[in-house]
């Protein structure tokens, strides 16, 4: 008989998880100083939750299920339905901006591929209240934040546009099935061109509007020089494709502000598939485009009174561990799995275990990771398990040693070691200290 | 239209998520330094996988279903069978003791009660491969400096005991169904006396057995004093009895090496509902008895093997943070519900940003949690945001500062409020320190 986690599902042991958590703490210490609270919500929901904004095909990739009361329920695909229904709750006590994130674990019901797994933790940075692009711009400069204290700098770019240019392009087409360019847009890479072409004809474009809408969708580059370059294909009596330019300007400028412009660059083809963006979207790319996004959000304001809430503008994106774990280890930047120990206290008979305990406790008691010998080894065994641990230290209780009231205290990087009073090598511990 | 969370399932914003959040970094604090190593694993599993352990009963109180490929699944409703899974795949190369911790969400499908939630944190601590008591004496010492770090001194109780106690002392009553009389002992205090003593008639106990069996489980007070006189009830002759007491002897004296002694007391009548503890168990109390307990754990040698490994020794405990919570509260020792930011920058006129991102961006890579004004209002409402988050100080650019590169420092606890060059003041603003 033998066990075996579900597929898609990861067990993290404690040297995979001590370099994780170094990971996880690195991103929280990005987003805390930019004043987004932590909140935290149920991993279980009503499946309504989710359908109100996904519809029916929510049902084929979720991990949904009748509970015994006959509710439908659901784990959390995604967090954003829940945090619009926690900001409805209290929409009227919460003050502006709302500023939240958290990194909850998410299901999906879909086939495990690189990159994608079925259960994963997802980073999600919100902002509710404020309609101008500053929002934009800071919940943009919180995620090249995050990869740039990750160490990722120049495996990284952020792609952004804003949905109306795009919608505008269509509207001034007279294109009324906008949602199917999209698709073909999104799918363009993966087909070949002339299927892509055989897409854009069935959506309504004649081969005009096509090598139109080319040009626009290939009017990349740093936003400095692309936008200027891109408004000249654009008719700007179009309201849509006039606040989409300007709301990009603006992002573009505080973005200079920020000292990040160098880490975006703008692609007129970023659509994102979520129907519900209103403006500015974003995705973030490896420079070799090798991986799936590595995140991707925008502004969403219809989001609140979708769920029935007073409107309320909003912004934020999602990231989640696994496209970024990856990228981290092909960089060279994922940290070393390895365990940490401060100290490993080795005895040679049982009857120093009091003097061992004493010592431990007072080590743990100033933040030091401290080990005994649980198990009555000889010398050669904890020496062994201590590297096993890889313990800074390791502080010897022998015959000689007790019988002055004395210990030994080796470096096990160097190899050197010393003798001292108990008392005084304890005086002399503080954590962050050598010995 | 309105969506509600579950029944039974917890939002928590970010006033209830910093205290919360404190609460955990402080648990955590005191278990890395024993050499608690963090692992992670799945939220859903194999039913199968609980179902070895609990039997068909686990099968009403989990969140489980069929998944879409007709897998029974279940949500865990604990930790132990996913740690001993984990343990089992890899038991050839994890050294020994293997110490592991983890906090994470789990279900459980019970009517939700004071103290019991349907979905809940729940911090485990175990170490596997040590068959002495030094490894229960050093879980127990981390359950007792929990407490004492949460500043809950003199409001819980240790209460333990030792399984082998009571079978011993059924074997040699010659009781044959011991678990009735088990389940009897779990319900004494929910149900009248006479209502116990008839379940002890119908486990096969006479009116004598009772009377004896009774003296023996109110045998209990401290350590030092209730296990010699509990002794002298107990016939020594059983081996289950002499084993029992020579461990929880061994285990009174490592308490007291741990200096924590006065948190624990002996209770014959502790042997908790799960039928796998093979020694030591214990629970922990609220001194005035009102609550559940707030964790208990104990020895069990036998899980490996129940799935699929080889023996080895195990010792636990389990800690979930409701009945914490309810216990904190009550002793006033649940943290201050409220945001903290360390800086406000309030801006004058929408051309001062850039100075204001500048400021910020410098402050937030020295660890500061700072704000900026992102909705353009005017003096006096972003002098009211700045209150409602809590900022100790708000940074002014005005006309008058930014005319001469400077910024106003408002403290907001004293009121007290000096001008300064931008530069200096950045120089002077380390973490922790005052400006």
């Amino acid at each position: 008989m033998s066990f075996k986690s579900l597929r898609g599902f990861r067990d993290f042991y404690p040297e995979e998880m001590a370099a994780r958590r170094k990971v996880l703490d690195r991103i929280f210490d990005v987003v805390r100083p930019y004043g987004f609270r932590e909140v935290d919500s149920p991993s279980l929901e009503m499946l309504e939750l989710f359908r109100v904004k996904s519809g029916e095909e929510i049902l084929t990739q979720t991990f949904n299920f009748m509970d015994r009361s006959k509710r439908e329920v659901t784990l959390i695909p995604e967090l954003t339905p829940t945090v619009a229904r926690m900001v409805v709750e209290r929409e009227k006590s919460l003050k502006r901006p709302i500023k939240w994130f958290s990194m909850p674990k998410m299901w999906r019901y879909e086939e495990p591929q690189y990159g994608r797994l079925r259960e994963f933790y997802q980073l999600n940075v919100d902002i509710f209240g404020v309609p101008g692009p500053e929002a934009d711009a800071e919940v943009l400069a919180v995620g090249i934040d995050i990869m740039l204290k990750l160490k990722l700098e120049g495996q990284f770019i952020f792609k952004l546009s804003d949905r109306r240019l795009m919608h505008g392009v269509l509207e001034s087409m007279g294109i009324a099935n906008k949602e199917a360019v999209f698709a073909a847009i999104d799918k363009r890479y993966k087909i070949g061109y002339s299927e892509f072409k055989d897409l854009l004809i069935k959506a309504g474009l004649d081969d005009f509007k096509v090598g139109q809408l080319l040009s626009i969708l290939d009017s990349r580059g740093p936003l400095a020089e692309a936008l200027p370059r891109l408004k000249q294909l654009l008719s700007l009596e179009n309201e849509a494709i006039r606040a989409g330019c300007e709301s990009l300007e603006k992002l573009a400028d505080l973005m200079a502000m920020y000292r990040m412009e160098q880490y975006c660059e703008l692609d007129p083809s970023v659509i994102r598939g979520l129907a519900y963006y209103t403006g500015t979207v974003f995705e973030c790319y490896d420079t070799k485009g090798e991986l799936r996004a590595i995140f991707g959000g925008g502004r969403y304001d219809k989001i609140i009174e979708l769920f029935g809430g007073e409107p309320m503008p909003a912004v934020g994106f999602g990231m989640g561990d696994a496209v970024l774990e990856i990228l981290m280890k092909r960089a060279g930047m994922w940290p070393e799995k390895k365990l940490t120990t401060d100290y490993f206290i080795l005895t040679t008979s049982p009857q120093f275990m009091e003097t061992a305990i004493f010592l431990a406790q007072a080590l743990r008691e100033r933040h030091f990771i401290v080990e005994t010998d649980l198990l009555g080894r000889n010398f050669g065994n904890q020496m062994k398990y201590a590297n096993s641990i890889g313990a800074k230290y390791v502080l010897i209780l022998g015959e000689k040693e007790m019988a002055g009231g004395q210990v030994s205290i080796k470096n096990m990087e160097t190899g050197e070691q010393k003798t001292e009073e108990v008392i005084k090598f304890l005086e002399s511990a503080t954590k962050g200290g050598q010995n």
